[in-house]
């Protein structure tokens, strides 16, 4: 799966936040930004010609979902199409001890029976505008990398401020090319989002981690979500029509959705620095999450229901780094991008106005040293690593909301800029329900986990223990806190610095302990190894953009990115991979494992299995440019109508984190037409096939 | 469960093993050497006098088997009762694609159908002499520590070798209080084992992991083989016999058998180090591990069956590693180990005579510093953590074997000397199934595991990989290898140096690659991890044995122990643990869980559910001094007949590795009733019941 569960570790993307990267030869690489598309290549290559008119629709057609994914428009109601595994949370936590709605699915009958999904919203972008000289405006040549940066900060809150007020439209500007340039993201925010249709986990995640990232696939992986205004479906212009034909061999295509992040300007040393250090740290932590989540599980059916989200994204995490790693493992990937490297460097010794010097790999060498130190502080306080419960997440939200809100908004960390503010409300006051069981678990692995790497008399951990042990500190933390309840939370919320200080709630009292040094930790992080780097990738980055001429795109940010490629299968140690499935297969499939988990057909699918049409194609392939964050983007044609939705790649796709290639790492998409039959031969939803067909 | 799994990490075991301790007011604590019971202890708290004729024919009943545990011989035709999970790796190498005995258990009705199992044996203790003075002779105050242990084991070799040609009893030398003492241990042993009743696992480990270490329990752990020679069941005159009448709350019980180590007399230092180091350390190996095995098993049903009995092994490590780190977390237990050592401290100051200062401790914190830099070559390399694979073991064994056979005895290493060659020989030449794709998955894992924590381009790495990444060079080397098939080990066995010199087996070449640094890797580590702490544990124990006086039990070291104690429950948070459930309770949890794993009923069971006798006690649990290794263990009472069998303890227990108590920590047994009615009334097994009951 697809889904960018990669960010639950601030640290991480800070460490892989990279930047720019320059296409080669033919192929179909990039993730391209919507006002700077590769406009020459697809005429050249494909004999396409992007109109500003085709790409605005579709731009504004495409949406981002808050819970970690992509999603397009499909009718002038506000339906949005996404990933079953995008809104896996969101199913989660609107499910109970008597509804479980991951597990059986959730169908809407009529608009009454949508259900609002609580602390989630929905984003569609409206416009771009480069702000560059605006954000650089107040940096002078006397500031160090520290002040400017924190000048730039400024000129950011400020910036999103003005155009919120002006605009309405929720308003982000966003660091592209590391620096190089600022382009400011006006979107229209949904914050009523409601639950439409979701099929059963089982035919979604058909196969389940077995068969992640792995192809062939039969999963529907679809959900439909609508945004609402004013307790109404939110009218749009802008949505995208359904193809009646579906792909063939061949086919080009185009993916416009919000890839998470990207690797590819990272220097040879950073890369080996996430394969021997980075990404080897991270796994030991999912590893040990994931054992502890299953441990959960095994207590009896409503632990499993209560942890089954979480441990999704856990095993999801896994198999990505998983594979990540593995691609930077093979000597030749590293190669590949050693060669890129000395090219590049060979290029800037001829001609030194491009703006870089070896010194800035020197650099990035001496920010990855200052991490090896710094690292830790930083992921296990600042990151959160220790404290992996969503009750510490809300009592730091609070403690810091009172002491950020009292400064001016330059001063104040990033995330609580004025314009995040809604966002940061509405994070601590949401209505997900929070289980004390399965919190108390989490949390005893991940202060367990703390003294583990630090050493159990370590002053931090003995501070943060308080002379218990792991096991008994959690439960006292959990048991102890009030914060499960909303009221509670609200109360402190509104009670500003002065509740704060008063509070006796032992998780509040925890964050506050600690509130000093974990951002010390952060102030050292960011300026010894984020702010090194980010200087020395702003040079090299430059220097790329001398050799390669224009027409580059920057590593990806979670903003919204056209990827295009053709539909086609690959060869597998020499066999050839067709390029798509057809929903007979997951019949096939289902019978030859007696229809045991994981690949039991839902009792739907099995009630239909003579109605359904079996040969229509079901999931299919293809060399779009894709990654993490890509899950829920629309598929589109040459017109721009639906014919799939992305919700996976390959395994030999996760080494695009570092460097594109389409020899055998392939796009995974449902096909329109399984959508559409499941909905009518399935799940007899009339009103959406109806909606979305247009018809 | 309480298999000594944990051996199969070299490293753990030596980091591990530790001496001495002493009993404690008047609890029930103690692993007693059967030539040095606390015969008073017993008088004046249970009233129970121990004859040597009563202790004698325990001792020659008792059985340790070689695939890691204990066991009882049950009847003068050679049966042995032990538990399933200790023979479940037997049951594992019996099967096939077309036979699961581990899920279907295995049944045989006759005589004939005892099959016979490869590559396992079972020593069964005669007689014990110490040895001491003779192990010491050629020590001299001039030797250095190296030399001095040098000249120990020669003599060790020369004792083994003179009793085994002498009584034609196997015979080892066992170092007792870290070499205060050595005592001869000489055994029947029978290479000749078959397999004779095992139950199916559902049933066996009914709850599966999520009950492993807990209690109310509903395992009938209990599998039956019996000892041949010269193809005929062996005739034996010690057995034990079967009590009619079960046990009682409050009940004096006896348990003979072979806890595997613990670390009592460990300073407060090197716990520390191993709740800091060790444990997190080795931990992080069992949870990739553990994933990588279940990412295999879910293949497909056959490679679920292939990597089962790997799976339980690491589950039960993981599960008993956390147990035991957990109880190292507990501040009080810390406490309790420092004001012991605190108290021995002080009784030294007041006594120099007594043998030891603090510079012991002092050493002992030196060894721990030292092994921090040692410890990884020593356990990747020497210790096999880099290869997980039987392929590696034998290909090493097959080099080793080569190399060490051609020096006189006393200059091997000691896995090498005379007595040990037989089961060396046995080893490599196992026919037990090797499968290739379940050791590409494993080798995969541990040679990735190699990379992340020394980094790819570590020159030991590149070595080892060959310039290819961990999957590709597991591929390379499974693939490659044609150590899977008996025969071609045999070929190099006979063949000797030359035939190894000319090998070009890739793991033949792999092994021999880096032989010279592995040998090199483990000298360090003994000479100044283990020798330095050696030395120092023993003037500690020397101090604890002055201030102790006499009886004193050494630290387990898999060999024969006594321990008794009460048939007891406990109370947990405040509620009375009841001390032993029915086998009706099965039946209840089953019905809650709607027969689902863990807590599926086999079919057998399931089609007796009205004939069987629900009332009758299935598990239960007492207060003895066990630990693994102790699986399988009969439990007696005051006549010495059996009225239970040792297969587990409850997570409390866990903590016996450091401390004993006896407030919640309790063995887990199941009950002899419970085994004689289900051969009876679900298995049908007469021919078992009339051996065991003497009918």
């Amino acid at each position: 799966m697809n889904r960018s569960t990669l960010f639950s570790f601030p640290a991480v993307v800070l460490v892989l936040l990279a930047i720019v990267s320059g296409p080669r030869a033919m192929a179909d690489e990039g993730m391209w930004l919507f006002n700077q598309l590769p406009k020459k290549h697809l005429k050249d290559k494909h004999g396409f010609e992007v109109t500003d008119a085709w790409a605005k629709h579709l731009m504004r057609s495409s949406a981002r979902l808050s819970s970690g994914g992509s999603g397009s428009l499909l009718s002038s109601n506000g339906l949005v199409m996404t990933n079953h595994h995008v809104v896996s949370s969101l199913l989660s936590q609107l499910s109970s001890e008597t509804t479980n709605y991951i597990q059986d699915g959730y169908f809407a009958r009529s608009l009454e029976e949508e259900k609002r999904c609580p602390n989630t919203h929905i984003d569609v972008l409206q416009e771009i505008v480069d702000v560059t000289a605006r954000v650089n405006e107040k940096v002078t040549d006397e500031m160090d990398p520290g002040s400017a940066q924190k000048a730039r900060l400024a000129q950011i809150g400020l910036i999103e401020k003005e155009s919120k007020e002006k605009t309405g439209l929720h308003s982000e500007v966003v660091t592209l090319y590391r620096g190089g340039r600022y382009h400011l993201y006006r979107y229209k925010r949904y914050d009523d989002v409601r639950m439409v249709f979701a099929p059963e986990t089982s035919i979604a995640y058909f196969g389940g981690d077995a068969r992640n990232f792995e192809f062939p696939r039969h999963c529907l992986d679809v959900a439909f979500v609508r945004v609402y205004e004013d307790d109404k479906p939110a009218k749009v212009k802008h949505f995208l029509k359904w193809s009646e034909k579906g792909v063939s061999q061949g086919d080009l295509v185009f993916v416009s959705g919000h890839p998470g992040r990207t690797s590819r300007l990272n220097t040879v040393d950073h890369l080996r620095f996430l394969r021997d250090v980075a990404y080897p740290s991270y796994l030991e932590i999912v590893y040990r999450r994931e054992i502890a989540l299953q441990q959960f599980s095994q207590r009896n059916a409503e632990s499993k229901r209560r942890a089954k989200n979480d441990l999704f994204g856990i095993q999801n995490s896994r198999k990505a780094i998983r594979g990540m790693l593995g691609g930077l493992q093979d000597p030749n990937v590293l190669q590949t991008k050693l060669n890129e490297e000395r090219a590049l460097q060979a290029a800037i010794a001829k001609n030194p106005n491009l703006g870089a010097s070896l010194e800035d790999w020197e650099n990035i060498r001496f920010a990855m040293q200052a991490s090896r130190d710094l690292r830790d502080d930083y992921n296990y306080l600042e990151g959160g690593r220790s404290f992996w419960t969503t009750l510490f997440s809300k009592a730091r939200g609070l403690v810091r909301f009172a002491e950020e809100t009292a400064k001016p908004n330059g001063d104040r960390l990033p995330e609580f800029h004025e314009a995040s503010l809604p966002q940061v409300k509405r994070s601590i006051l949401s209505r997900a329900p929070i289980y004390a069981d399965l919190e108390t678990a989490k949390l005893r692995d991940s202060l367990g986990n703390f003294a583990d790497t630090y050493g159990n008399e370590h002053p931090l951990v003995q501070l943060v223990l308080d002379g218990k042990s792991p096991a008994d500190r959690a439960y006292e933390l959990v048991s102890g806190t009030k914060l499960i309840e909303v009221d509670a939370r609200q109360k402190l919320l509104d009670g500003g610095a002065e509740a704060i200080d008063a509070s006796k709630d032992p998780m509040i009292l925890l964050a506050r302990s600690i509130d000093k040094i974990s951002r010390g930790a952060r102030t050292k992080f960011e300026d010894l190894v984020v702010g090194l780097r980010r200087d020395a990738y702003a040079n090299i980055a430059d220097a790329k953009f001398g050799v390669t001429g224009t027409g580059v795109y920057p590593d990806a940010t979670f903003t919204l990115r056209l990827a295009f490629g053709l539909v086609d299968g690959w060869d597998e140690e020499g066999t050839k991979i067709p390029f798509h499935t057809t929903i007979g297969g997951a019949f096939e499939d289902s019978k030859a494992a007696k229809n045991e988990e994981p690949y039991n057909l839902p009792k739907t699918w099995l009630d239909k299995a003579v109605s359904i049409d079996k040969s229509v194609p079901f999931n299919f392939v293809a060399t779009p440019d894709i990654i993490g964050g890509n899950s829920g983007s629309p598929v589109v044609n040459r017109k721009g109508e639906v014919v799939g939705l992305i919700f996976d790649g390959n395994i030999h796709g996760l080494v695009l984190d570092v460097v594109y290639t389409d020899e055998r790492a392939r796009a995974v998409s449902v096909n329109s037409e399984a959508i559409l039959e499941s909905l009518r031969s399935v799940y007899d939803i009339k009103r959406i096939v109806a909606e979305i067909s247009g018809n």
